[in-house]
This record gives C-alpha cells, structure tokens and sequence, in this order.
C-alpha cells in the first residue's frame, strides 16, 4: 500500500508512520511532493490492517496496491482452471448450460423438467431443495425429500445435481446427493458456510451477491481456496441498481473482467439477471458472447404454478429455442454448447 | 394484489386469471379502464405468489395492496414495542447508547474500554467475539474465550453486552454470554439463523443488510417475530451506495420511515454509516434528531492498534464529547440520554 | 391509477377521492377490500398529477397503471422505426456501427481515425467539438474548429458525421455539418435542449443518463418525438452503480427490453459501458447478441495521446478486430455488420 | 499522481512512462516494491489526463493523489466563506431556511405562501418559474409571469427570492428577479449553465445531481468559482439507490463531509431527500442537528392542488410546527434560526 499524508503533515507524523510500517518488519519508501508526502510500503503488507494507519495523525488515506486476493488471482496462476462437473470440466472449450426449477416441487415436475432440459441440451440439472426466502410465509423448500427427488432424477436422467446449501450443517447432507454445491447470492458472504464448503473437497458454484463488488466475490472464492478446494466456479447474477424495470441488472461487464482478473470459470444466471422469463434469451444469448462459460437458467414446465421464482423461468419449448439460439452464438465466439 | 392485464387481453385470458383467484378461495373484482382492465383481488392474499399471475397469458404485471408483513407493522400493533436491554426499556424515552470495540482482542482492552464507555453514559456493552471479514486472511475474531471476556466486562462494569452470533449454531453458546445477540448486516437474510434467533427468546439487534431495503428488513424481523420472540431491534448502519467518500450512506430517512411503519425500536449505526470517526459524531446527532430510540457506536481506546474497524472507532475522550453533543439535541426533541 | 385507501379510511375521505377524480372529468370504480380499500381511476389519467391525490386523507398511496409516455411506446406504434442516418436505416437488419475518437483534437488526427473506422466497416464517424467535462480545468473540445474538420473528415470518406450538442443554441450550428445531432447522457434531462433537437427535425441520437431509468429514456424521448420529430435513435451506455471497478455497469437488459418496450432503434455503447478498452470488445459482442441495432465505440490511432476519454478507446487495429468478431455474432442473430 | 505497473513490467516499459511524465515538465519517483512498481509524479499534475498513462503498455492503473478541486477545497481556503441571500450570511451561526412551493402557480399562492412561511420564520421565499419536469405532458412552471410573481412576493413580504435558472439563457432573466439563482439537480452537470452562472457574479444555489458523488458536486461548484463568482452555496437533496420507499435517499452524511472537504456553505433540502411530507421535519432536524447551514423546504397552502411535488409540500401549521422543532435542535448545537 501507499500512505498518503495531509498536506501540512509533521516531520514526526511521517516518522511515525514509517515507524510503524517498519516494526512489522516491512520497508519504506518516502517520496515528497510538492502538495503532498507519500510513503510506499515493500513487501507483502496484505496482512497490515490499513484502517491503523488512517487513524494516525497527519495521515489522509491509504492506497492499496496490491490484491487482496492470491489463489484466486490469474496473476498468480495464470492459466484457465478447469472445474469438473461429473465428466465435463467447466472452463473448457464446451459451455456448461445448467437448468431447472428454481425449487423442487414433486416427484413429476422434478422428472418431467429434467427430461425436457437433457433434451434440450443442458450438462446438468437445478433445483432447490433449500430456498432462502424473503418472506417467512413463502414456500421454504422440500428439504431432503427434495434432495432425494433430485437424485432420483440424476438415476433417471444421467444428469448431474447442481442444488444449494444455506448452511454449514447442509454441505454434508447436500453433498451426498448433489455433484455441485451451490452458495447463492444472500451467502456469499456466510463466512462459515464457505469455509465448510472449502473443507468438502466437492465442486462449488458461488453465486455473487447482489450488491457485492467483483472483488468481494473473488475474497469470497478465496475462503474456499483458502481451504485447500479449488473446485469453484463463479456465477454472475445480476446486481441491485436503481433501475427497477427488471427484477436485477444483470452485469454483463463483469463476464470479461472476471475472466482477466481469475483463472476460475465464469457463468451467467440469465433468470436471476433480468427476473422476467421474456427477457432471459437475449441475455442467455449476450452472455455467450461476452465469454461466459456457461449458463444456469431456470425452467419449468408450468410457470403459472410454480412455488417459487415462476415470472422468471422458460417453459421447455422456450428453453430448447435459447440453446439453439445460444449455439449459434457460441460457434461464432469458437465454443459449443 | 391487483392484476394488470395487457391492453388487448382477450376475455378469456381474463376469465383466465379470475378463475385462477377463486380456486384459491379469494375473491376478485373486475374493473374495465379504457385502455388497460385491472382484476382486484378481495381478502389476504399474502399467501399466494404473485409470479404465478403475472405469468398468466394476457397479464402485464400485478401489484401488491397489502404489506408482505404483518407481525412488524404498526398497523397490526399500533402501540410502540419496548423492548428490553437488562433494565432498559428500548423505545421508552431514554435513548439505548451502545459503545464499545469492533472486536475484542484482549482481556486489557475490553475491559478498559467498558469503562471509558460506562463512564460517559453507554448503557450497554459491544464487541464481536466472532467477526465476519472480507477476506480469509483478516482476524477472525477470539471466538468463545472473546464470550468470556465480555462476560467478564460485564461483572466489572454491570454493563449489558451485545454481541454477533454468526450461525444458528453459534446462538445457544453466545445466548450463554450475552444480553443482547447481534444479526449483523451481512446476515440479514440468514434465515436458518434468524428462526434460531427466534427461537431463543432473547433480545437480537437486527441489522440492515447493505443491500437490503426498508421492507426487506421487516420481513426479516418478520421471521424472529413468527417464531414468537418478539424482542427486536432494528438498526439502520447505512447502505450501499455510488457514493464511495464514506464506507457506507446513512439511510437517515429509514429511521422516521421505520417508526411509521413498524412498532419495533429502531436505532443508528453511525459507525458503520459513515466509516470514518471524524464524521460519526454528527451522525449521531442526527439521528438523535431524527427520532432513533438509541445508538451503537465503535469506540476503541487505541484506534491505530485495533484489529478491525479503526478507522470508524471513536477514542474514549471523542466517545464522550459525542454524548454530551447527543444529550443536548435528545433533550431539544424530548428525550433522555 | 388506482388510489389505495388507508386501512382506516372513512366514507368521507373515500368519497373526496372519488369526487376529486369526477372533477376532473374521469369515473371512478371502487373495491372494498377486506384490508384495503381501492378506487379505480377509469379514462386517460396520465394528464392527473398523482402527487395531489397522495396527500388527501385517508389515502395510503397511488399507483400508475398507464405508461407515462405514449408516442414513444410500442403499443401505439407496433412496428419497428427505421431511423436513417445518410443512407442507412437503423433498426433494419444491417447494424449502425458508429465509430471514432471521444474528442476531435487536430485534422491529421480525425482524418486518420475516419479513413480507419471506415476501413474496418464503420457506417459513421463519431467525434465531440464540445465536451462536457466534470473538471473546467480539463479539455472542453475544440469548438466550431472541430465541427469543420468533421465535415472535410466527412467529405473526404463519405462517413455521415455524430457528433453532440451541449445547450440548445448549440443545435442550429452542430446541425449545420452533422447528419446525427447526439445529446449526451448529462444532457438526457436538459428539457430545453431535448425540445430543440425536437424541432430541429434532424435524426438525433439520445444517450441513457447514467442515473435515468429505462422508463425515463423513454419519457426524454416523448419530448422529442412530442415536437413532431420521430428520428430518435436510443442509446444505451451503462449505468452508475456501487461496482466500481468499472467505470459504468453495462445495463445489457436494457436491450431486450427497450426492443420490447418501444418501436425506436436501440444501440448500445460499449466503450462508456466499460470505460476499459480490454472490455469494449467483449460488451460489444454481447450487444450484438442481445439484439442492438448498433454499437457506438470510441476509436483512437493514439490512445496514449488523446486528450479525453484514452483508457477506453480501441486503436484501430483492435477495432478491425472487433468488427470481426460483432459480424460472426450478428451473423449468428440474424443481423448483417 | 502514483503510476502502478503490472507485475511483469519491463524497464522499457517504466522508462516509456517516466519519460512520458517528464516531458509535461513534472518529475518522478521511482519506488520498487516486491510484487510491484510504482511511479510517483512529482508536481502539480492536475493537468495531466491519467488516462493517457493507463494505456501505456505495462501500467495497470493511476492513483490520484492531489484532490481535482481547487478553489472550492477547504485546504487552499481554511475559513468558513459566508454567503449573501439579501441582508443574511449564509454559514454564519444563524440557519438559513429557504422555504415556498415547488411551482408559482398564481398571484394568491405565491403571496398566500410566502406570507406563511415568512411568519413561521424563513429568511428566503423559494418557487420555480421554470420546472424541469419528466414528462413533457406536466405542468412546465408559468416562465416570466411566475417571475414576476415572485417580484411581487418579495416586494409584499420583504423575503429574498431563490429560483432555478435551467439554460444560460435564462440566468440573464432570472437574475433581474431573483436574489439567488439556482441550478436544480438535473442541471449540476450543465457546464454551460454553471459558466454562466459564474459570470453573473449572483449567489448560487448548487444543487447536488441525484447521482453525483461529493466530488463532482465540488468539480461543479469548481466551475462557478473559476468564472470568479465566489457566492456558492451548496444543497444535498438526496441521491438515488436502490431504496424505492422513499422518492430519495437523504445522504446526511454528506453534511460533515462536506463542512470538511470545502469552505462553502452547505444547506439541506429534506423536502426531495425524502419526497413524502411525513418525513419531512424529522429529517430537517437531522440536518440541523448534523451541521448544515440552512434548509431548503417545500411549503404549499393546498399541496392537494400543487401542480408539482405536493405529496412532499407541507402545510403552513406543519411548517411553522417544524421550525419550532429545528429552533430546538439548532440550539442544541450552538446554531440560531
């Protein structure tokens, strides 16, 4: 970091914090300008809190200069990581397109949706069993009945499980019927949930919050690399702004940036992003193209009856229309989908 | 709800959709505009899921009458809720002060520092045992032997302590320790957490989620009070923003908004609204003059040595200086400090 | 509208709601509620200003069931607007790719750009004579000198000439050597501006403000197209959110959506969305997927030496790449580069 | 300015951008870290566009170091600058309270209005001649009439008269009307208007844009101070986020942090930072009580009549109740009104 002092800042309130800087064993570098003194920090200085020195007298801000994050950085791994799901490997030259009801229902609308996305084309199937709600009064999920629907539909469809868990307690159960474990957007920052995850050893899919920074999502993946599980995929999901037309707005910037600033796969949750069903294919479809490796959209079979998250899926007909839609797009950016 | 139909939606379309009301026992009233047709629907339909509708052939949108919540609004409950801290009331006229550290570090610390905050008027404790941080490599707070050290602090100033639980299992342990547990702002929607929280029965200070609006909070109060715990307090500790001179924007708004929507005990965060101590005075002030029942602030006696927050902490001496400045403007609106 | 009543509302206080609308020469439809009590406001209400109804007794607030605009809207006006410009009809299938510097700076400097742009397929040059800058202290476009050379750049590559008015005695003299008048994003609300690009009867591009909503783009619009002037080209150009690590958010489902909501061309401007040349390439294609009708991109032979807006200019040779890369996907949608 | 290189930058590539720096005639430091370079610049580099610097090849990004305000900044003028509004010095211990409706609307209002207010004890009568409305269909405001309105309220009342000036065009006219000019929050970004505005040498009325930082605020203010017109007064009236309760969000913080970036006074507008009356006087005492020098409130006779913004007007009795209360509070913190 750089420590930028105030203008009329004392000889002793420079001393002070160079001191300070060197007692934790790191180096200084003073450089006077003519408004202003800063004082550079060498070496690896990620563990300084930065908040003690802005409270030391004479000092205006910090600057940092370094990432807060390593394992996740591309700079300190620099090619692609590519992350199973059951056989495909996520970040490859073929697309991941993941899709299901928001929640698991029934035996039927579990089996008939996943029949109608395999058809389609989809990798594996979504489905939640858990569901954070806002409303107490709402469907809260079927719990491990769902779980166990949902394995039942990998038996009867060879499509692997993507569904979430909402605590640390749920991995392990989660786990054992499920290829991926999700984190979704209100967990993101469930410190405990994403160190449980790490310990798991299994595939994450780690959804960014809806009001997080690219960053944050990024420290967040880092709790679960931290842990020794660098099985993580990443999903944009769409943010919260002042534009209120759609339920979020999707942050299609944050495709390319993400594949800059990681190594980790990047995919796009359509539904979440727009929250309107009508809207989800040209955003499927843009998501692509920016350079997402893969898509997790929902699908169900009857919208107008669905318990949770209805406005914003495709019915299977619409689905299979956006993977042709998506395929053509993903041959001209060079992938398949 | 009132369902908006599009503006060439068929008769059937609309039959459509006011048969699909009355299956779920409702009743519903059709009005003919000359461009749009809007179908009312009669008696509690919270139950039902609006996405269900607005999927419907023929439909625009729909539009809720009724509020999502019913435990938290003060239509349901018109008197103001006290709610208790040891022997204080909170929402009565004397204002809840809560001071002390972002974290406990060490046995030294929080002890000198109950004091100072004893001495200018706090009339409770703070500091996180357990501390939810950014990154995997930021202090992680002492966990139970902090518990034991506010605890401690407590016997030696009889100061009440508030303090975070992070999971639901973390609840029964911190319950052991504390008056009050603290539901931080990224776990707002927590829900696994927030049914403990109301399930234990004890006094929780609920914080606004950063992303989280005015209606969000209350649904999220909405889970503590369903399970029959209805020992809320609400704190507004500032939102997210574009606005990035300050950590946070203080949503000064949310306190008048909040006293006319709900009967819970609202109280300011200044800390955390603004970020930085030099403007965490004022802060208070207003809220103070904005109607807040309390405040919870971060003071530290060694700022430049504190492991997280120090930026935002007040020194004990800058600590009481704020008190006698909120005494003053309390009085000026009929209050007691 | 419909007016939703208190849940306390009197017979008297209803009925001065229904009297106030019968004054104004609408009928009114009322529904009781088992909580709420509704009026329906039937006729064109959008004249009515729905703020004089929220402060009568009794009323809990109103809510639009009409869009505010109407010329600007689809359901008036189902099929698509071709808008020209020169030649071109934007929002047929050949894309409007519309390119060149942020500012013109020097001769040599927009005749090389033009002479690029047009190489690599560009169907029109861009270029700011007048810059509207956050700092006075920072370059504000070179004035009627720069409107010059855009029209000898013009006459020398037969590139139609966007380029943007500030005020609205800007508007005779821009008109006088451009083919598109452009009003930029801080501008989108300068109502006497928009009035005048409405007389002016020239094809005028209308950039998103960085803080206006979808809805309100739409109602800027109306004041153009109110003054009889149906040449509107929209423009999405990112929006200001809390993540910053871009200098704007792509809003890509504005996209679909303004395709849904209104019968005017749509383009989309990457180089604003982003704000970072490695990202233009990506968001452009991403336009292009999601149903743009053009992308406008800011082109630079000497990113390092331009005087506004370098960070995010191409150099022409990864513009040529661009246009690559847009016409495989635009191929795949259907749409011509 | 500090130059941040990427990791694996060559020599050539830090001599290009030393080099590139000292010929602008500044001088650099060069500061080696472990994992990173930096260059510091050495001078006043306010000049300089970063951006021409990070896109030479091997930076990663700049940093600015000096604040891009002069004029308006606190450190090059450390004294409070007081501010005429007629016989008043705005910033001085006594409060400016601004109040009258949004709109002139006829002879009666206005005098009706302005009598009230005055009585309740305002020091300035405020009303709009020319309203900046969404919509083209809204009332537009009664242009020279409703000046000359104002003209007559003032000469009846003995109160000073502030209102917006919203093309360059109009400062001229409005100035031969008013005591201060004022440019709404749509307009703090119309460069041509604020030059104007500076050269009037009239005190004016800034308005913070509704998504613009502190800083651009201060970047406009920068605008007026460098035309030599030094009668600046600065107005937070809150900014647009996700909250959709309220019509804005009020950011109080913004009044501390405004008292310390600049010497200009600072006054707060609670009647468009809340937009619903309710709120009103809870968060006019919350300014008062955070430091701002005045308040700017909407006042109407008949808000159920109010061509524009009645749901957030108050009522004289309502008014006059409020400076009571803000009486109270302002004495509390030492301040009169």
């Amino acid at each position: 970091m750089i420590v930028v002092m105030q203008r009329n800042a004392t000889a002793e309130q420079i001393a002070a914090v160079m001191k300070k800087v060197e007692t934790q064993g790191l180096r200084t570098h003073l450089s006077r300008g003519e408004e202003r003194t800063i004082i550079g920090v060498i070496g690896d200085d990620r563990p300084l809190d930065r908040e003690q020195f802005e409270v030391l007298d004479g000092v205006e801000r910090t600057v940092p200069i370094l990432k807060p994050f390593k394992l996740a950085s591309r700079e300190m791994h620099p090619l692609d990581s590519l992350v199973p799901i059951d056989g495909l490997k996520v970040g490859a030259q073929k697309l991941a397109i993941i899709a299901g009801p928001c929640s698991v229902e029934s035996r039927q609308q579990i089996l008939e949706t996943a029949f109608a996305v395999k058809e389609a084309g989809a990798i594996a199937l979504r489905g939640g069993a858990f569901k954070p709600r806002t409303s107490p009064y709402s469907f809260q999920g079927m719990g491990e009945e769902g779980l166990q629907l949902l394995a039942e539909a990998r038996e009867a469809t060879g499509l692997p499980v993507v569904t979430e868990a909402m605590s640390p307690e749920q991995v392990e159960l989660v786990g054992r019927y499920a290829d991926v474990i999700q984190i979704g957007a209100r967990n993101m920052q469930n410190y405990a949930l994403l160190n449980t995850a790490g310990q798991s050893g299994r595939t994450i899919l780690l959804k960014r919050g809806m009001m997080s920074t690219i960053e944050e999502l990024l420290m967040s993946a880092e709790y679960i690399l931290a842990q020794g599980n660098s099985r993580v995929i990443l999903c944009e999901r769409g943010i919260r702004t002042f534009e209120k037309y759609t339920r979020n707005t999707t942050d299609i910037n944050a495709i390319p940036v993400l594949k800059q600033m990681t190594h980790l796969p990047v995919i796009l949750d359509p539904s979440h992003g727009t929250g309107k069903w009508e809207y989800v294919t040209a955003v499927a479809r843009a998501g692509v193209a920016a350079g997402a490796d893969g898509l997790i959209v929902e699908v169900h079979c009857h919208p107008d009856q669905a318990l949770s998250d209805g406005a914003q899926s495709l019915r299977p007909e619409k689905f299979a229309q956006m993977m042709a839609e998506c395929r053509r797009v993903a041959e001209a950016v060079g992938r398949i989908v």
